[in-house]
């Protein structure tokens, strides 16, 4: 059985590279190119890093830079959890690979309109790339198989108190997006935040000997510190690497349909996910939402995608 | 020792009647009066509903009305939980007890006005009252000892997806409180609906075999139907009740000190308390947020004011 | 025939106290009551003000202190305009007259209460007494004949590009005021600013020779300076007494029926009003909007009421 | 000497149309390019109407297709002044004439950054080409030497009371485009509304006799009837051709330097150009607002750019 045809739309940072590298690596999964936009850094950097980290696992998917800003709103990055570089803790080599000459938003437009609705958009970034997309070609829409995107939050946020900052980042093109009629699904703090990375976790990846481990294991002992003295958290969430491991192993997530709407209203609750666990609007669900997840299955995924490398 | 002075402020409303008659009959509570506003119901029913149980169980505190509709809003009503009364369930006898000739607005500003600063205001109801107080006569905002509330959520909303009910139907006052440097304890409803009444438990104080406990049971049987219809809620919670457990017993009760504002925007979370539980925003801390009870000893404590009455 | 029964709602300020000349010597008017809010400056200062004036020109009507602050918003006052005082510019000697004890928004609601449905508004301030009046006391509703006030603009703001001073003072409760379904006469600033008071004005009442003159131009030269720093305007205009003399003489003022709405979005048309000027939105009117005046035959009327007084 | 660089970038449209032919064939303006994008009707229909006025009029230039949808809002188009086609009234023959092949954001992006920063943008439709470019592409923003635009207003608008229909079919654009710190001219319906094109106006082009006299005859024609029963207008304004005009003789009108805002809240006021006329904000002017022209000199330009063809 041939994999499952995704296209990675990402702003590497350290999730977005574990969640890179497990699609590369797991047969589920057909990747037919990986997007960037600008997110947890400024394009430059993301880019940088997802040259970086394909060429030191030699992962051989192209690679096409995309939206350098939002939407409308001014750019926020997310330094304090990434880092200067946006992907602070590993050092890398010199760098050969290059990024495509096509545009991102070129490429997904012209790769779904040649395609037969079997393709599907794995966003773990700001939506500003999937917007700008779906609104300069909107014959696109109907051919997105579907929509798995890390992002949102049905309880609290993280970059503010109402907002995850992929969302925070661009409301107006997650806006473009939850409106747009696609089947959603939605990996929101809620549930990428019971993924959090414990020094135990880390030496289990690092243990296993290879590049990819020791690669999980120098991003990851990074935002220990990060995520403590941002959110206080214990540790770092693997918050992208959710999307795959849905993916590839559905059955290990729980999920629930659901009315989503994104506020765009300039006020405390910019950039919120309005997710209508109740009920009480009585609107048709356009999203299933990430409840939980048996973390010892997902765990044991990842570790079974870090030996895929050598 | 004397009971801490309160001025509870009211919509009965079942939760309401509740706390009303735990106010009225603990020692540790010294009630001053009793304001109506609209909220659950329109002012006309609100009123007759509190005037009602306090006839019943005989209780000695004056009873006012306040502002019959929200401060800028169109009113709404919840009559999906408390039914075309208001307080659907009980039945009771012809009315002879009568509210009071003054506002209840005026009656907070006087009553604070003439006060040393020892007067607690506590709000189960859309914050009209208190609210217009506050603009009407600023010089009460010194006075108040603290607002223990109920309303809001720093999760997800009952109304709305983003919104609790007593918030929702007059955010603007809402808006108004919060930001009016008065220390706030606001039971959202994280914790209150942690106070789900069972059957069981309606049956424990219809067992006290008095008055109150047959209110109680009269009343907490009907909203074990609404509160699942409406919200999938396995039974009505006590919301209000909570205020007073917590002015009686505050150690059953877990807070958390952190920054909460109302959004007032029009949109999707038109009426939410957004609450910075991980203080992202850097803002001094207004209100101390419930989280959790010792819900055993939380009944142990409803129980014991329904045995105060005949 | 005995005049229209009006209460002025006024926060003098200098074209206040020049409606509230006209309206207590005009035999076309019978003022009912002077009920004052807090507006161009605190309300300490605008009743202060109110009864300094008539004080001085010993007007014989009954002055009641209202709202301190506006329903929702931070109070806003225009001391650059009306200076420190808020009525910069005459000096006044010891005063003797009181406010009322009773509050202007329970005046405002009794007197409609008991009256026929005779009885105009004439607001030339923020709107909170009347808003609060109105959300108190819905009954008053349907007692109002009219509304007849100052405030907003079709065209420019002048607080801000979009807002007039006394609807940014208190968007919210003009938004209450325009939905309530009452018939209302917007004399906006695209009207008021017709009536600049240059100094050959400011001579000609001064030429009248008696207090009322005097009082006019003191207060005028005052403005002429504030409104040309301010606003680019050659002099003040006297925006408040355009509503005393419509209802004095309608025939020498244009106006127009469209729908106005009031934006309390906080963004950069916080408190405009929208004036549907060319009907688009296909909504029933609810609002005389002035236009044009004859300037000739207004000063006319202005003048006979500075006569009127000793 | 040569002519002035511009981009057209339009939504043709009745005044589109003219303001292309005089771009097209006056030496004072090098018309690089048109682009063009959704507005006045979908862009299907504003690329066949551009194609379609290219072909009649044999105008030498590459017309490239844009956006086909607002960046965030929901389509509007204005089929209520410019009909079902976008540009009702004249016949067409068969059409020859093609789009180029590639986007006009990125032909918009490619000329800018390969220019010396001597190119004016002149946006004569919805800005979302625009804004588009500058956010995918921020180097190019310093690579503008002006915009000169049609939208906004400073009084009141058409397609509601607050907005013009070019911004208010793409509000999240405009601020973009408004926001970006390029040196801005704005013809607003302030001053394009000057230019209503009445009977005598329409004879005169088509006296001159030719093809271009012709086409103007047709179009005027055809929103003499639409104007007036949506706006009450007694004939069609050339808008759009304001913006040529002032290129080719600036000295015929009069603007004024002041900061404008874009309100993309979502109530009565989207899509408002908020122009601080009075200076009251004290920010930094980004914006030269038309306020006045010369009509009769316009309306000789005008005849003179239809006389250049054949």
């Amino acid at each position: 059985m041939a994999g499952r045809k995704i296209i990675l739309d990402c702003d590497p940072g350290h999730d977005d590279a574990i969640a890179l590298f497990m699609a590369a690596a797991h047969p589920a999964i057909d990747l037919l190119g990986v997007t960037i936009v600008a997110g947890n850094q400024t394009l430059a950097k993301t880019v940088r890093n997802g040259l970086n980290v394909a060429q030191l696992l030699d992962i051989d998917t192209k690679i096409y830079a995309g939206m350098p800003q939002p939407m409308v709103r001014q750019q926020v990055v997310a330094g304090n959890i990434h880092g200067e570089t946006g992907l602070d803790g590993p050092t890398f080599g010199p760098l050969h690979r290059e990024a495509e000459k096509q545009n991102a938003v070129d490429f997904i437009i012209d790769t779904l309109m040649a395609s037969d609705g079997d393709i599907t958009l794995v966003p773990t970034a700001p939506l500003t790339n999937i917007a700008v997309a779906m609104r300069r070609e909107p014959r696109i829409i109907p051919k997105i198989q579907e929509i798995v995107l890390m992002g949102g939050a049905y309880g609290t946020g993280n970059f503010t108190p109402s907002a995850e900052f992929n969302i925070f980042a661009d409301p107006e093109a997650a806006k473009v997006v939850f409106g747009a009629g696609v089947p959603i699904t939605m990996m929101g703090l809620d549930l990428t935040e019971q993924t959090i990375c414990t020094p135990d976790i880390i030496k289990r990846m690092e243990d296993v000997g290879n590049t990819a481990g020791k690669l999980f294991s120098d991003m990851m002992n990074f935002t220990l510190k990060t995520q403590f003295e941002a959110f206080g958290l214990k540790a770092g969430p693997v918050h992208d690497a959710t999307t795959i491991g849905y993916l590839i192993e559905p059955d290990i997530f729980k999920t629930e349909s659901v009315y989503v709407d994104v506020d765009i209203n300039r006020g405390p609750c910019y950039g919120r996910t309005v997710c209508d666990m109740h009920h009480v609007m009585k609107e048709e669900p356009n999203t299933k939402v990430g409840i939980t997840l048996d973390l010892d299955k997902f765990w044991d995924l990842v570790e079974k995608c870090v030996r895929m490398y050598k």
